[in-house]
């Protein structure tokens, strides 16, 4: 149980992550850890032991009875309690918190919306895994009140950052495009894999709705649902499903 | 305590209200209630019976042994219990947490500095006091750092906005003025009562910091504080303190 003053859930003052557990292992570990290092460094928190962090999701594991199964595991680390105000005690006492919770895969493909929610591009809650995740639940309510499954977010700009709670990437005249991570982007750690891969060229660009309007193939990224393709968007159905050959390159190469 | 998969904690996805308490008395009621439902009905929850909050409000001012003091309310109403990730349950179920502290008088006029971190004016966290404020933590923080009390916010647009936790007034040229609420403002219950007072000519503005650094006097206004003079901006001393004309002229009217 949380203390009702603690300044994750009084102000959305930490940070989390979420990462894929099978039969027990731990999924881009190293990865995750340092995506939530720099996530301490942006928000002035002091880190945690990564060797805790990694006990404590292992005994999550196992008290939910997961340590066999496909889990997702949450790791939050908020900026621990705090007093009246918006004012961090001089010294944060962080808390971690790690749950475990079983993950099914998608039952498909996606159909997106573009939401007009927009990801503050300007803001740390844009570009790191942050408590203060409103926006994102705005935006994947308007996509699920749509009858469609998740939502393509749009920067303050106009210009394409990710999806509520994936990465996006679309095929463009043969190129494999996604946004640069200063449109709002969330540093994605299968993305990071997909720009890291031999025989994958990725272009990062800067760009508008426009482009996935011509976009022949969509495709989300995260930690849970690996790569998904996209079928629809706002109603107009891809031409081409790539997520398969994608995968299959990743996991020839890791 | 709070259950750690309660959507405030995890996801920042609800709101809150302080307001201040004075021998019990719960000042600007109506003012903090309404708001509270407006918040509702942007992100789409149910709003909370403002008969249990107020009960829960006297009962949390009991069990501080505040009945008799100057002291803050806290009511914070989240999204309630979720699963993982985004998506939230199809019927809500919203958690309320009332909590008091006691609230001191600042020690004197308050020294601003213009914060690096933008309020993002499209989005709801700026506009609602929501769970999700590390934006406004942010602000603060750097206030803090610089030697200074609060942080002036200015938004995406680089027009001004607000204080991390206050609104804000000028004099300029003889005329008050404040932020435009579609600036990215949250709209203040005492700056509510500032707008609608007879003898105060406000005048809501589009301004850039430079309208600030011409300013003969500044002040900020929050329910806690009611009415706080500036000393000083980045560096620069204000030659007029007008806070207290301001208040005799609300009391006066009140």
């Amino acid at each position: 149980m949380i203390a009702p003053d603690d300044r994750g859930f009084t102000l959305g003052d930490g940070l989390f992550e979420t990462l894929l557990a099978q039969d027990g292992d731990l999924e881009a570990w190293t990865a995750h850890i340092d995506r939530l290092g720099a996530g301490c460094r942006a928000l002035g928190l002091p880190a945690p032991d990564p060797e805790l962090v990694r006990r404590e999701s292992v005994r999550a594991l196992q008290a939910a009875g997961l340590e066999d199964a496909r889990a997702a595991v949450r790791i939050t680390w908020t900026a621990g309690p705090g007093g009246r105000g918006l004012d961090r005690p001089a010294s944060p006492t962080p808390r971690l918190v790690v749950t475990a919770a079983p993950v099914v895969a998608p039952a498909g493909p996606a159909r997106l919306i573009t939401s007009t929610v927009r990801r503050p591009e300007m803001s740390l809650t844009a570009r790191h895994k942050t408590l203060s995740s409103l926006d994102a639940v705005m935006a994947r309510r308007e996509a699920i009140a749509a009858g469609a499954d998740e939502a393509v977010m749009l920067n303050s700009q106009g210009n394409l950052a990710c999806a509520a709670a994936a990465n996006l990437f679309w095929l463009e005249d043969g190129i494999l495009c996604t946004p640069s991570l200063d449109c709002g982007v969330l540093a994605g750690t299968v993305r990071a894999r997909i720009m890291a891969q031999d025989g994958l060229a990725v272009r990062e660009v800067v760009a508008t709705a426009e482009a996935l309007r011509g976009a022949r193939a969509i495709f989300l990224t995260n930690s849970l649902i690996g790569v998904r393709d996209v079928v629809e968007l706002d109603g107009r159905v891809l031409p081409q499903q790539v997520g398969q050959s994608i995968l299959a390159t990743l996991r020839g190469r890791m």
